[in-house]
């Protein structure tokens, strides 16, 4: 529960107003107040509308001849103005309340005023704001961040991690730590960016996760350790990824896949916002050749069925080419899904697109999964309400695969999370005679279709880590020496989560893009439209770095001209 | 007061130990128990001593036939190594009983124990640890991590930041809102670390705060933003300081000056640890003038007098030819500190020394202020208690010039601390006329004699941004076109503080060095000495960022040979 938002506070006090714009009620009639915020709406002279972060209150723009001076101030502040006005709190007229208005009831005679800051000329008009180019509104950014729809986002947000820090740090002795931001490459780490030092050819790197000190910071002693974590990857332009992120970090001593789950179903279910219903636990779990089968994904949108069922018995007989051909092969099989009422809602463009698709993913494991999903967009579209868009279904997925052929060159593994990932107990032997059938302690936790979690128990053991290390993905250990040597000095037992935190919000506030539920998000190329950066710099800014600029060609030449 | 160390928390929930090795007391006796945690100590394969976060708990070893391979395993356990041990508490014989240990009165009898991870050699004794050098501490720091002195420092840092974000967060309406860490370069930004982007000769840089953020969600309607913020400085080398350090980072809409030091002082004094008394408030003010003339600092140790006094008037007759000269110049004078009981303490060496101080300070108008400070510790070391090392002093420091001489060019003036600045509201007109005699409305908070904190009233009026930027400071402002034209859409009036969380928590825990407080901190190179952080990356690595090294030619010779 929101035990955060629940708190009463006093957004009056270290400021002279006396009130918010969203307080006032009838209770308050005859009350001398002083009102701060912005002209949201002003009517002939006669009213105006003034708005906080709290919400709209009417303001009476009196009339009469020795307020001339007021009237003339309050009815010329152009819309978005900052103004302070000083008035009575009256009973609106009869007939005149506004009940769609929590301050509807009431309006505030204003007797003194002040314009402290009058707006210039807006770029486009406020109430079309939102129907302008994303570009433009993350130019002024600014004036979006006072839209409703941004405010109450961030202002969620904040309260979740709150309670998510209440109920890690207060109930369960975690202990919040800040690991540093500026390390070294990992191997792999090819999506970080870099941090050139004054040592010559030397460069820091900021971390993907905060995975190694976490880490350390268990066979420090900590024993339970969270962070909201801020971390770096650079993926070059991908829709909605943004080069830095959010994760709730977690790392905790002696504690086994079970212990981190039932963990991370508490964190949910106690800082979940209360306007968005209640969630049940524990999680429902699924394996991921499971995940796979069933679903032709490992992060399955269990809100609706049209499960992968496999119907090569059926069609064993059948006499048709294709399908005797397909089942001639090792493990061949016929796999459908059945779309319900797919008769009535899908049109012949549907079917076009679905075959469209099918034939774009096919040799693919996943093609299935990829129709299922479009197939649920194609009813939606056409009317069906598929999916509960009130319905939050988390998921466990578990027993991954600890190494995966490398794509570039199948006969070669790599990990397929990261290389401290322990072994499943009941595989820890296989380990050393076929990796490949190995699974891992990792967990993925999924929200509704969308991974927003994942973890693993991690290996402790030096020698092990070493073995994976060098024989199965045959890394040079050194850059890792630090933490194999860690891993030597006495290392519990540990193992721990993270959460996407931008991920997590933005499906609970319901909004299409991470970019809603960040203050300042950079565009899918990973600029930042308002201030203008990245930024060229001076070649003398350069200089302490011992860094110069490789322009690639074209700009040489252009730069010449 | 400390809410969050008040809370009872479960420290074994999600794992499977009973109870935590700081928990045993005479009432669990009888009680079967499951603890976890490193070996302390051991003798003589009779006990043993298991030490977790919380505490010690001492482990009997069995010695009957019957338990051969436990004894055999618990007495062959190296230091340091991680062992689960299950067994029955029982009461310490009479007499062995040990009041300086928590749990002294008990010993847990075991019955079977597990080896998870058997320490190998470690690179230097435990117990000496605590003098060696500190490279060597900050190479295995995850070994100094297990000292009580670290692992408390981290736990009072972390309950502190807990108690300051219910504070901000619960009582007064705070948003607790993620800014940015890639932007770009600010004008005189000269120690922002740059990220290169990978559109070539683009980079983004680092901030040394959120400053411009935390502007422009005020200007977008977020009221109260509080953030404990990741902030980047790259000075080089400089001691005790660090490239990445955390920043408590507030800013208000509709504030003034008083009602940001309020809020503080409420701040602090809400979070502050009950176990090193209570702070008074308000916090006593002195001007940044009377700072200079009484203290010789702008940021004076209240702690102590010894305070600067004017003795021109006592002196004007004296003769002496270098006083009078001193006295001939236009606001010449003659000051003094009287050192109390010196004549007592002070040898001739400390004599000399004082003098040497005041030589080499010579010409600085901080000089008598530095030999204040070099006299008390001087006093101190000879055993005068001067300074009460379980006192707290805070001190607002208020009404600093607003723009200073450049040291590299005097007639071109810079702001004492940024551009953003507001005027002193009485001297807002001198603005235009005479810039220099423009006092801010900034403010320092001091601790004993040390810059925990510093804010102030911003300017939220676009035409003056551009006058300070274009006409004071001869600053290009088109890089701040974003800020500037913010201001003119709507920005409220506005003032803020960020406090230094590294020093703030050094101070409350008396260590000598912020890295005393940080977990994994770089050397004063800014080097990781534990994971060996910056290091080379390939030029491959380089390629997608369009730079290459520029070898300093030593370097280069180096290579070839």
């Amino acid at each position: 529960s929101f035990q955060a938002g629940t708190v009463p506070f006093t957004p009056a006090r270290f400021v002279t107003r006396t009130n918010t714009c969203g307080e006032l009620r009838s209770a308050h009639v005859g009350q001398k107040v002083t009102l701060y915020g912005w002209v949201q709406y002003q009517r002939q002279g006669l009213f105006l509308v003034l708005r906080d972060f709290q919400g709209l209150t009417q303001v009476i723009i009196p009339q009469d001849e020795a307020h001339s001076h007021l009237k003339e101030l309050l009815s010329s502040a152009p819309l978005e103005s900052v103004v302070r006005v000083t008035g009575t709190v009256s009973p609106r007229p009869l007939g005149q309340e506004n009940p769609k208005m929590p301050t509807g009831d009431i309006e505030v005679k204003a007797e003194t005023a002040e314009i402290l800051n009058s707006c210039k000329k807006l770029p486009f008009e406020i109430k079309d704001f939102i129907k302008k180019s994303e570009a433009l509104r993350m130019q002024y950014r600014y004036l979006d961040l006072r839209s409703p729809r941004l405010q109450s986002a961030l202002r969620l947000r904040s309260r979740l991690v709150m309670s998510m820090r209440q109920y890690l740090c207060n109930l369960h002795g975690f202990v919040d730590v800040e690991t540093p931001t500026l390390f070294k490459r990992t191997p792999g780490g090819a999506k970080e960016f870099l941090v050139p030092s004054r040592e010559p050819g030397k460069f820091y790197s900021l971390p993907q996760s905060p995975q190694q000190f976490k880490q350390l910071l268990m066979v420090g002693g900590l024993d339970r350790y969270f962070q909201v974590a801020r971390c770096y990857r650079d993926e070059g332009s991908r829709p909605d990824r943004q080069p830095e992120f959010t994760q709730i970090d977690i790392e905790m001593s002696f504690v086994d896949q079970a212990g981190i789950q039932r963990l991370v179903e508490g964190l949910l279910q106690h800082s979940w916002p209360e306007e968005r219903g209640s969630i049940m636990t524990p999680f429902p779990s699924m394996t991921y050749e499971e995940a796979l089968a069933e679903y032709g994904t490992d992060k399955p949108d269990t809100r609706f069925g049209m499960k992968i069922v496999d119907i090569s018995d059926v069609l064993r007989g059948s006499g048709v080419h294709f399908v005797q051909n397909a089942l001639s092969y090792p493990h061949g099989s016929i796999r459908a899904i059945c779309i319900p009422q797919g008769v009535k809602y899908l049109t012949n463009k549907d079917l076009e697109s679905l075959k469209e698709s099918a034939k774009s993913e096919f040799n693919q494991c996943c093609a299935l999964g990829a129709l299922r999903l479009l197939s649920a967009n194609l009813l939606e579209a056409a009317g069906l309400a598929l999916r509960d868009p009130t319905a939050f279904h988390f998921l466990w997925v578990v027993d991954f695969p600890l190494f995966l052929p490398k794509a570039e060159n199948p006969t070669e593994l790599e990990s397929a999370h990261h290389p401290f990932t322990a072994p499943h107990p009941s595989d820890a032997s296989l380990l050393y005679s076929d990796p490949t059938k190995v699974r891992s302690q990792h967990y993925d936790l999924v929200l509704n279709g969308n991974e927003v979690g994942g973890g693993s128990i991690r290996i402790h053991n030096a020698e092990q880590q070493r073995f994976v290390l060098e024989k199965v993905l045959k890394e040079d250990s050194e850059v890792l020496s630090h933490l194999i040597e860690a891993l030597e000095l006495g290392a519990p037992p540990h193992g721990g989560i993270a959460l996407g935190l931008d991920r997590l919000i933005s499906l609970i506030v319901d909004a299409p893009s991470i970019r809603d539920v960040i203050a300042f998000p950079k565009s899918f190329r990973g600029r930042d439209l308002m201030g203008n950066a990245p930024d060229y710099v001076t070649p003398e800014e350069l200089e302490p770095y011992h860094i110069q600029v490789s322009w690639p060609l074209e700009e040489k030449e252009a730069k010449k001209n």
